[in-house]
């Protein structure tokens, strides 16, 4: 079918590829002409105003917007005036459910369609397909149907879950949809939620692995410090690519982001490439608002999306608060130098 | 090769089974004589007593004990006696690798070799394959080789690692000799921390979607409770096994675990079949002493086996401490009855 | 000076009487006619209807609100219409500070006045006095400062903090303009959140010394439980009444908290008049909220927070799908034993 | 009574002036002899080797250690051997109570006493007395009460818990014997656990308001950041030090720490002579542990312990592991921006 997509960022643009690879006719927008010239290299049709962009896409329309949570309403107040009823928009990044809420009334108001699609597969997704959640009325979703089943990976990937009940439905081939107006980025949410989660799990049993040779190290013997009681325990010099290539064969722990992990640490085995500021994008936090809001406890999440703050610097006053306390009550000075680690 | 087997409970009586199958001569040992008699039924020598068990094997003796950690000392209490120099013992269970520090100082004073390996995979394993992580000297280690090639998945489950060293290695086939004594079951051990961060980011996400009703319900109303300030976010009945099964398809948090997870809402999609008393065997506490002693932060892996003793009730009286101290301060009264929850 | 009262509830109630104390005229109002009556008895004047309680007040009018956070709205909307431009309302309950926003933005558009009053101090706050924590304009701010003095502790209570800058201010005495609108609720809710977490470090501390005879009960052996290595460390009867008596002395943990805890325990010394269900108000959530917005870890506080939830069985279904995932990589069954509880 | 002390540090030196203003006969040792010296002028008696230490002592001699817990065995390895049965050895520094099992066994099986004592108090102890918690049998703590006595605070302190049980005891005069050996120092090795997740609540919450005018600050967008959705909720610049002096009066969160951060804050308002850098001494990790060991949930002591670790630099890996993650499925690069602090 025919679809106009705005923003050609390294999700769009990869969106597109595999649109276009899948037969679909594409009209594409960027503020980056080199973005469009090259999908337009690809097959697709280039765009350099809204108007332009608007305009070469058939009635009824249907437009993805692939952009950053941050500028999707400054899109859509230039859009929006350019559409006619029965038109759809689909918000393909990672906004706020609230927003979509807010978008679909007031679209819906003139007549136009919303869907939220929570798009999950990164930069891969180009082969492998995007896990795609959407949230909408059933009449704009059918509508968009042959796209998504053309994003998703499809149902040869994997083997079907034992025991699924009878008829299928699009699960198995990488979609679904999971509610109304919202519940496509509110499953994506939960669904980032859980790969801070998961991806913090592994950094801190990674973390222990690195330090495992602790007890070859020397330490300070002051009323400060406590002794590692039993060096003998750790002295082990683990090595970490090859542990993560193991673990993806046969164990409980296997993942794709596991496969990613093993791949990162074989081309860079202390991960000197990196600093260390893990930035986040909004999900995390929205989730772990919604644990709250839901009065669901979430402590594995929220410590992950406080690792990633911490990482930033940003518990540094805290940490100062409890060196001047310390320094009150003990008279306890900090200790100077960086810490004892164990690597890079 | 020949092995001997002490230990017929679900994973030792499955790894038998593979054994088997992959051509290795089996004696076997376990206290139950039906156990012993399924596995002769498949090929296996059987035995009754571990003077049997022992007589049965050929010099020198390789005996895998696949028992509860618990138990592992008072096995070899019996079993070393039997045994002579160049005999190997493999502890493949979940030991504390504290254990086999010791184990292996012991048996090493009388010429026995001690091997510790940490193996993964659960009841799959014998189809899948099991990761085996081993700690030990490389003479014992390449002794054991061929058992360990036929346990594990071997190569051609997975593509391989994009640009892995030359050279290969055994973890692409899925074991890897970690280190010196102790190194298999610290690193199955820390795998097994992760798989408890991995383990409750899934579930409190999937308990996150199984709250998104929330603003469906009644919520009282004075200075004790908070009211829920937009039920209009919370409104969606979301269908947890068909969003599951589409996490599994491209998603960044597709994983055997999260496979398995489909599997179990496929089945029961409320999860009515169970309680929610989450035991826990060892390696998470351990894990998270290591991460202790060695002052690496493990904020994820802790909140997950914290969640396993609280779901057990062990915060039972921090719990009452919480409100009497309300009821000191404030005048609290406990609020009665159930907290109002979304389902089963 | 002449102040309205709004809520007679156990704070209300207990500031009008230290304010009657403090030589405050008063007028006050609740849906109780006998919570009124009480106050009467004290000497205050009381009202039956909205309209007598805002007729017994002299120009300009300063009304305190001391209500639940959730009916504020509906009191000043019935509230408000009778008021003149020059009013004063304050706010002294729990409200979300961004209500606070909304609400002087409204209620100046009609030339009200609007502060909000963070109050801590208990039902103790009778003969203590009353921390207040203040937001709003200095005008005021200053009208009202009659009030704060006399809810507020006063100077004399403690020693003033060595150091301090000169000249004062009212904090030395107990209440503080913290900012403009909005600032005296965001500083109490913080305050709450700080609460939270003083209070879960005590419960747990306690709970641990609770289980340090643990090593004396009968564990079970299986491959699900791993033992407790070493029983003999945990042998312990502790007193706990005696322990927090204790810690009142001289100890760094020294606090009003653990003065109540030992209150608590010295009259129930199991704490079984307390079935452990932990309610929270709001101010927990928020807090955790503001440090999510500010990107701050705040793993202390949300840890507390979710203590709670967890208390009042928010984990189930998050503790079933981790015991589904185990039944299935493992076959475990759950173990039987104590029902599942409150503190699930 | 005639006591020798050993260790004359911050702590000890206080303890020993503070026991001789009691009226008692002390004999000093310490490695230093300026520190030896200013304690004779006070009227200690002065020791040059251990010979000397025990020679001035009177039998049976009571001998109390207060050097760093790495160093106590070191200690009683010169000085046992000078010592005579029915002598008393007292531990007041912050030794594992696992030591103290051992030590005791050691000592009794020379007919000498050993005692565990926790002590808390800081610096400030030398005027207002320490909190001591004994472990040990009833005969050596009876001959040591009258220290004890000396060194606790005293009943005058505060007002006695209401409702406590008749007949007193000594907790409320600041000391108490908590049981058998190794209680002391189990109770005190809790109690500081407690200390790092009280000193973490305020710290985050004061972390909070530090950062609540974040709303006024310029903030990137961009897909990798997510925005602050209202800034105007976040545009208060609020005053610590007065926020926290205006805590101490009356609210719920006062406490002795309070008091010392209020100090802190008086003189250094933005705490710029700290780097955050939180030391640790080992209690809070034993705490933890006990409370694995027990099955306990300790999540806020968890999270204090892990922030003081992530302090000193010690997730960074784990960090890297997080960013190098995000650059495999999404080509995240990580954002540039303050350098990775201690904080991180």
């Amino acid at each position: 079918m025919r679809l106009g997509m705005i923003g050609l960022g390294r999700m769009g643009a990869s969106m597109s590829t595999r649109l276009l690879r899948g037969g679909h006719a594409l009209v594409v927008h960027d503020q980056s002409a080199e973005a469009v010239q090259r999908l337009v290299g690809l097959g697709a049709t280039g765009s350099t105003t809204l108007q332009d962009f608007v305009a070469a896409l058939a009635l009824p329309r249907a437009i993805w917007l692939m952009v950053p949570a941050a500028v999707v309403d400054g899109v859509l107040d230039g859009l929006v005036p350019l559409l006619s009823p029965g038109d759809t928009v689909i918000d393909g990044g990672n906004s706020y459910y609230h927003d979509d809420l807010r978008r679909a009334a007031a679209l819906e108001a003139k007549g136009i369609h919303y869907l939220d699609v929570g798009t999950s597969g990164g930069v891969a997704g180009l082969t492998r397909g995007y896990c795609q959640m959407v949230g909408g009325k059933d009449e704009a979703v059918a509508q968009l149907a042959p796209i998504f089943e053309t994003l998703a990976p499809g149902a040869g990937v994997l083997t079907p879950t034992p025991g699924r009940k009878a008829g299928g439905g699009t699960a198995e081939r990488g979609w679904l949809h999971c509610g109304p107006h919202g519940a496509g980025h509110f499953v994506k949410m939960v669904h980032n939620g859980i790969e801070y989660g998961i991806m913090a799990a592994y950094a801190e049993g990674l973390n222990i692995l690195h330090h495992a040779n602790v007890g070859k190290l020397q330490h300070e013997v002051d009323a400060e410090t406590t002794p590692l009681r039993h060096p003998e325990h750790y002295q082990y010099a683990l090595d970490l690519p090859e542990i993560t290539e193991l673990w993806r064969r046969g164990s409980v722990i296997g993942s794709w982001l596991l496969d990613l992990t093993a791949e990162a640490l074989a081309a860079d085995p202390q991960l000197d490439n990196f600093a260390g500021r893990v930035s986040d994008s909004g999900e995390g936090r929205w989730t772990v608002q919604a644990a709250i809001d839901a009065a669901v406890p979430a402590p594995v999440l929220s410590a992950a999306l406080y690792a990633r703050f911490g990482s930033r610097g940003e518990a540094d006053f805290a940490n100062r608060v409890q060196s001047a306390m310390r320094h009150e009550f003990g008279g306890h000075a900090e200790k100077a130098g960086p810490a004892p680690t164990s690597g890079g």
